[in-house]
């Protein structure tokens, strides 16, 4: 029988107790919403100040000369060494979405005689709309199958299997080594958005042509923070960029009127990154220096499976539709109730921060960076409080646009 | 006989003194290089901390439904009360080379039948690689004419005319009116790329179907602040934004399957916006609260016009390639010199910074908001110095890939 000493203890012999002591949470909150935007890392706050008082203030246009010009790939190998990526094929900036976009449209042109961009209807949103407007701009069509679909689907006619790795909603993981091979065998390339893997668990990238990812989710770069792109060394040189902005130019600064794309992942730029956005996501991901991603799996695997087993012997009335098997899933948990918007409510008002997802799927967020063990125990009692108190009756959702 | 008790007096006089003072530059600094990186608002640090300890640290993902989801339209609608734009028709987000992608994408697929887009062979080169990248994705082509051909060569084949309002280089000034006047004759659209005129100057905005145009020049939003985007109130239900993502979508969070874009300028949008980069920007933007453009264009006029009669009295050798009608030119000086790189070296080492631009021009910015007038004299006195002592031939050029 597990109880809340239990999690204690696995906090005090938790492998990853000194990354998770360097982030900043308010009092009485349990967060489990990283998997949306992650927590500051307090020490990020004194850095920004460092970029904006001495590097903007003092050193002005200077400072493109002392450590801008090479910010985004820096934050880049950093990233690129959490995925599991050579040094120069990963760069930060612009969004998620305009990084598929590029992605997608750059493979497409690699393989022009097909006319099919095949994704899975559990895809987010956002990479749904932006495949379709890639689709329309190349004259292929977008084809929607069900995630257990997609690997059968595979065929000649395919041109791109665009995939999001781990589903936003039910936290369902695709076999990304299995479906990319997949992909090869049939000569299709294969373009993975690992938003919602990349800082939480290792990832095949070698298997993968092309990635994209968010900074401001496990890698806790803060709001808005830039996405990630990567490229396979081999597809570099044929990458061609849909935006050609002079970011992406090997030469920005010889001004010239001819576009000549840079060799390497710099040719996936458009303009002049956000240096202070970028600069809080370089200095964030400082907590993860020296830790290897398999802890952070580890983790992240004990978190998801202790809070399924507490969901299953505490509470009733919950329908758990994260997979029960550890290699089929992410790193957070969903949970589906048709009161789920109600009772986010009242657990938000208990201190207890996930969030919904239409239409009825509570999302438990299980980030092995910041979470303690203790948050996963205190989370699920907090639920059972409400549910035995009925306070989901009374709760009232917090207003505006975001949920 | 101007000397430099001239200019301390119209220091003095300066109706903008007190935005001027709000500034910090470094000590011994004449900084004239506002026209490529805008200082720092010295308030903007205070602000910055606010944001990232408060609204990230402690409100987490709570803040977007407390200001953050608002924020790019708010940072929009005060750049265009300063480019006369009228309130959701200008937001801020993306690279000003992506916002030209999108608006020069969406100004195409509204004059299809038409071949051509049509430049100036003095636009900025990245505008140059993004409209050749757009022709080439609408199937149509990009024509590049000199810069006082282009209104001669408006025709019913001309699908868009995408021009920069100044000239990087050398501060050439297009007419903006006079110019889309004769596209609508024409039944094209027009797209201005106003990076370097909006903040310094008054825009005939409503002459314009589409503009862009960049945070971090005279708008002083800091390095890599994000663009802006304007889209006429009469094509916004017509705009189609090429790279739809949720952030364009009428209810982004409603996560549904099919795109169906915003009503209104939130339909330019992609992904989540740098939130921390986009309140450095929004900071920023405070110094001119309640200061009338007019202004800023009239001390813009007097600092380039002092500047120039102060080149032709006290200098030899140089070439002023700037127009002399003040109505025919932006808010920075370009000389030409064969020695430019060289004379800009010494002049770093002298503590005044602008910068050079292939083969040999010198640049000057002369930005309203935080110039004082005496840096005018003192500039003109360090060229003199440079030269009268031959500073030029000893002078290191920084080194590094941005000039």
């Amino acid at each position: 029988m597990l109880d809340r000493d239990h999690f204690e203890r696995l906090d005090l012999d938790d492998p990853l107790a000194a990354v998770t002591a360097r982030f900043h949470l308010p009092d009485g909150v349990v967060y489990l919403d990283g998997n949306s935007l992650g927590p500051l890392p307090a020490h990020v706050s004194r850095a920004l100040a460092r970029v904006v008082d001495e590097e903007w203030g003092e050193g002005l246009i200077r400072s493109w000369n002392r450590g801008w010009w090479e910010l985004a790939g820096e934050v880049g190998d950093v990233i690129g060494g959490m995925i599991g990526a050579p040094a120069g094929t990963v760069i930060a900036g612009d969004t998620t979405t305009a990084a598929l976009f590029k992605t997608t449209m750059a493979a497409l042109r690699l393989r022009p005689s097909r006319p099919v961009i095949l994704t899975d209807s559990g895809n987010f949103p956002t990479d749904l709309y932006v495949l379709e407007a890639a689709a329309g701009l190349s004259g292929a069509s977008l084809e929607v199958v069900g995630p257990h679909e997609v690997e059968g689907r595979i065929g000649d006619d395919v041109a791109v299997v665009a995939l999001t790795h781990v589903d936003y909603r039910t936290g369902r993981r695709h076999d990304l080594a299995a479906i990319s091979e997949a992909a090869h065998r049939a000569g299709s390339l294969v373009v993975w958005d690992l938003s919602h893997s990349a800082g939480a668990m290792e990832i095949d990238i070698a298997c993968a042509d092309m990635a994209v990812g968010c900074g401001y989710k496990y890698l806790n770069g803060g709001p808005g923070a830039p996405a990630f792109t990567y490229v396979s060394r081999d597809l570099l040189p044929e990458f061609t960029n849909p935006i050609s902005g002079w970011w992406g130019h090997r030469e920005p600064f010889a001004m010239r009127t001819d576009f000549e794309p840079a060799p390497g992942i710099e040719r996936t730029q458009v303009g002049t990154p956000p240096v202070i956005s970028l600069a809080a996501l370089r200095s964030a991901l400082e907590v993860f220096e020296g830790v290897p991603t398999r802890l952070l799996r580890e983790k992240s695997e004990r978190l998801v499976g202790d809070f399924v087993r507490l969901v299953d012997e505490r509470l009733d009335g919950f329908q758990l539709v994260t997979p029960r098997r550890p290699e089929e899933r992410g790193s957070h948990v969903a949970l589906s109730h048709p009161r789920a918007r109600e009772i986010m409510a009242a657990l938000i008002s208990e201190g207890v921060i996930g969030d919904v997802r239409p239409p009825h799927l509570l999302r438990f967020g299980l980030a092995p960076a910041f979470q303690r063990h203790v948050d996963v125990w205190d989370a699920v009692e907090a639920i059972r409080r409400v549910m035995d108190n009925d306070l989901w009756r009374s709760a009232v959702a917090p207003s505006g646009p975001v949920t």
